[in-house]
């Protein structure tokens, strides 16, 4: 199908909703609606997943849906797997006419496919909600579509990561990499072992009771659980309660600062592989999916480094014994890493060549970083690659500086312009389109109950603090936050550090920035008013936001940002009116202002002025 | 303390968020900083009450708290009684220094109740969050302050009790009143007469186990639990599975609509009233608050009105064999009735003082309704007043026109208004004041959990179906959802009806018309520009909003509203002309305004045009 069809499908459907993309989709006439006798029949799927499925209409459009309705037929072709497995098929077809839709899948995994995608195409219409006619046809470009969390140096509750495995599953990926332990916790509950979570976790622990779950909850999802014990270094929380484990004599803190840090499993101890086979055992026997990461990473001891292949083989021993695959991250690719090890790649595409040119199997996450709060079409330009054993990628959310409150927003949505990667052919890449249907997936994904959304102006009140929100949100709209490097330059920052600030509110991208961007582009008549109304709107601003600062610290270190919003302001209403003299702004007028414009684009209080992005666009047209 | 005095102190206390008053507070000098180190101390107070208040800190604040923290001593001077019991001491002291806070109380509710208002004075500071030094004496004025909430019209997941209750807890109620049948639908499970729930429910119902988690839920919280089972009429659910109980033949089916339906049960039976034995006592092993509400309220079968009082005696000997005391509504006050027996009064004053003058005790229902969707100031002015007998007040949340997703938004914040009716003085009746504390209030309710302010831009997006939101919230802000008259007019509704529409997602009171009449009152030059851009935006709105609506059934509906908001904004404008003009408006202008603004003011879509209100008072001005 020719990328114009898909346009004017997707303008019909959904309004331009549907992300990923499938692989093929041919609209057809008419509509099926969706009123209150919605529901699922047909054979072989969970009864759960259909309940689930129906909850998630019924929340997404408001209509409460009984028990026995139907319009959605399915049809199973194979009975579920025990298991969401690697590789297995995730295809799906499905038809929509007026009279009915049917969706027909080899397997459960299919069938959950085309329940998402099925949700995504609702959209209101002439008589309440409806899906419009459409044959899709639909599979995955890779096996492993995965996000990785960090749940050791910010805790995240159980809750936490179960909505984002509901979110996760709305947008078709199929691994969660749970990042259980590190220097600033250990986040398992082990009866073997129960110093580790006792002395190392500050009783933020998972119980097993809860492992269980979460386990499940991912596989009804048809989304795998990989855990991530990372060994030997980034260890400082095992040793806290077991010193006995670690290469130097204790005794050890739980660490609680962010980066590299000197403790070590010791390597060179036959006690050291005796506890691993037996904690190994324990977590095998808790993870039921055979592939487990033993992270690996960033090992800086000389003598440690020297020990690590020995020790990675020694414990890639033990998870056979264990009946499990090693998955690792870069460094353990040495020789006599076993082959069939798949190795995570954070270093970069050479890092993953060479793996792919050893034999190795990989995933790519070099490029997914969602901590550092890039934007979403720099992850969208990132592609695995078509090399032999590469599998997939996985995007990585670090919590170095995200709370229970904040990765939500971290996450989402640019999470889903990566799923869109790891799913859809690699000839999807148009990003206007990527960030046309971004936004409106960042919608419908609250239906999913993920909160990404839903903090954003309780913590600008909070900061507000009874005062008027507005020019706070004036603020924050034109406003986005720093990524994991900004952050980590200040230096002050431990586990303790609340996570309350300006910075902790402010999006990861602003979408008000992007469309003012975009209306700077096309720069109609009615586009030159409205850009006048948002530039007027930040320098009228600013005197309303200094009237609230006085004596209070929270918004006392945004007056800078305040005052830089003025001057993009500023800057661009001169900016228009040489663009509507018709003659254009003397040159050494440009450099000037791109100077200015260079100074407001520093960091204040970590937070980047997004404004000067549409500004900066304007000057240059002024400019010719 | 003088008024004055309130207000200095409110202005540097939580900038104006206490909510209801207190009975006495002295400003301190000093603030005490509210850090990661905080914590609680003390003896008597149960360790889950320190728990829940620390989490509610640290969700408040953002700020995470260890275990050991302190900063707030408490002292208990009685061990907690088993249960929240009518009439208790529910006074404390609160000492807040620069050096730390003190709360002492009498009881363990008073402590929760002086929890809750330590919570509400936590405001951002020079250095981060503080509480001003402060000393509080406080009390509550009534001894019965509920809230009833109808989970039979619409089901009511315990989810929604739980985040309510949450709420009310914050606002110093103490009562929950669970209206637990009515004829569509019976709620609970019984496990002497399983088809009770089996046929009377849908399958929505409560488990025992979930009422026994309820009633813990809110005894934690100080919160008396008070079943309601209506009876004789508003019992279709009861004999849909138990025909044998009505005073006619079945069979019957659950009630779909609204209204008074004939079934009742059978007065003139002595196999109801063995029936009702043996119920009675199986809910009043579930229940374990004294009193226990049974309706009574709106037969109008002429027979089982004419047995009504012999029912309720026989009732209330069961209920006291069962050592319970009787509720009933206004109808039960008739001959007969035992001494002792609580009547609500939903009729109005007259009927409550009848029944005071009778010697019966009663609570005030009468000017609670929320679900009238009436402003809070309306709520507000009602007193349930100080003669003898009379205990308090209930505010309904009848269920008809709201579900599990809208039902926060219709009870807050303007219970919290209600709530402050019945906890503070009869002297604290400044309708500015309470409005200023309830946005304020209405914004940290949110850090307890309750959702409603959190579906309102969801609902919108929902209906916008991608398209841009703007428009839709620029009517949204400028309108008011109608209350249950206007709703019952149209008499279409039924339980299956999708609440989904423009109308379920509008609020009750629209803060922007609020402010914008603030501003109308005020009218310096700052407003009057101020009202002008907002009186522009309404109509400059219904260019884009048509350009929305085609083909759109949500949205096709409000098409005249927004061509009215269109008309206000146009009237507005050419009365502020006048207005500067310095001449008044010409009697006829004004009056045919106000023809016009009569005709705009008629409800579109259910839905209220609450711009009108601010435009009058201008077209009022500029004659003047």
């Amino acid at each position: 199908m020719t990328r114009a069809i898909v346009f004017i499908l997707l303008a019909a459907a959904a309004r331009g909703a549907l992300m990923p993309l499938p692989v093929k989709m041919t609209p057809g006439s008419g509509r099926l609606a969706i009123d209150g006798r919605f529901g699922v029949t047909g054979s072989g799927c969970p009864a759960p997943a259909i309940a689930r499925f129906q909850t998630r209409i019924a929340r997404q459009t408001g209509i409460p849906l009984g028990a026995t309705g139907q319009g959605l037929s399915v049809t199973c072709r194979a009975p579920a797997p025990e298991l969401p497995t690697l590789g297995e098929d995730e295809s799906y077809t499905l038809d929509v006419t007026a009279g009915g839709a049917r969706l027909t899948a080899p397997t459960t995994t299919g069938v959950l496919r085309g329940f998402e995608t099925f949700a995504q195409l609702i959209a209101p219409g002439s008589d309440g909600f409806e899906v419009p006619a459409v044959h899709i046809e639909d599979r995955p470009r890779f096996p492993w579509r995965g996000m990785m969390m960090d749940v050791s140096r910010h805790w995240m509750p159980v809750e936490v990561v179960e909505r984002n495995l509901d979110a996760m599953a709305a947008v078709k990926l199929n691994v969660f990499h749970w990042h259980l332990s590190d220097d600033q916790g250990f986040r398992v509950q082990s009866k073997l072992f129960p110093k580790l979570q006792q002395f190392g976790s500050d009783g933020n622990f998972y119980t097993q009771d809860q492992i269980r779950e979460v386990v499940a909850y991912a596989r009804a999802r048809g989304i795998r659980v990989i855990p991530e014990f990372d060994l030997p270094g980034h260890a400082t929380s095992w040793v806290v309660g077991m010193p006995e484990l670690a290469a130097a004599p204790g005794p050890y803190q739980i660490e609680r600062k962010w980066g590299i840090f000197a403790p070590v499993l010791n390597a060179a101890s036959d006690r050291t592989y005796a506890f691993l086979d037996a904690f190994i055992g324990e977590m095998a026997g808790l993870f039921p999916d055979p592939y487990f990461h033993i992270g690996g990473d960033e090992v800086e001891d000389a003598q440690a480094k020297t020990l690590q292949p020995r020790f990675n083989q020694r414990v890639q021993a033990l998870l056979t014994r264990h009946g499990k695959t090693m998955v690792g991250w870069d460094e353990v690719l040495a020789p006599g890493l076993a082959p069939g090890t798949l190795v995570q790649s954070w270093r970069g595409p050479e890092a993953l060549a060479e793996t792919a040119r050893k034999g190795y199997r990989g995933i790519l996450s070099y490029g997914y970083y969602l901590n550092y709060l890039l934007p979403a079409s720099t992850h969208y330009a990132v592609d695995p690659g078509d090399a032999e054993g590469i599998l997939g990628g996985e995007a990585c959310m670090w919590a170095e500086y995200v709370s229970a409150e904040t990765v939500d927003a971290v996450i989402w949505p640019r999470m889903a312009a990566i799923a869109e990667r790891f799913w859809s052919s690699k000839e999807v890449k148009d990003v206007n389109s990527m960030y046309q249907r971004m936004e409106a997936t960042s919608r419908w994904l609250e239906w999913t109950g993920v909160e990404h959304r839903a903090h954003y102006l309780p913590m600008l009140e909070r900061l507000a603090g009874g005062q008027p929100l507005e020019p706070l949100l004036v603020l924050a709209d034109a406003s986005e936050a720093g990524g994991h490097d900004l952050r980590a330059q200040t230096g002050q920052y431990t586990s303790w550090t609340a996570l309350n600030r300006f910075v902790d509110a402010a999006r990861a991208e602003s979408e008000p920035v992007r469309h003012l961007q975009q209306a700077v582009a096309r720069l109609t008549a009615a586009d030159r008013k409205t850009i006048r109304a948002r530039l007027r709107e930040w320098v009228e601003n600013d005197a309303r936001f200094q009237a609230m600062v006085d004596g209070d610290s929270f918004l006392g270190e945004l007056a800078p940002l305040s005052r830089n919003l003025k001057t993009a302001g500023e800057i661009g209403l001169r900016a228009i009116d040489y663009l509507e003299s018709n003659a254009p702004a003397p040159a050494d007028w440009v450099a000037q202002q791109n100077h200015a414009l260079d100074e407001i684009a520093q960091p204040v209080a970590e937070v980047i002025l997004a404004a000067v992005r549409p500004v900066r666009l304007l000057v240059t047209a002024a400019g010719r």
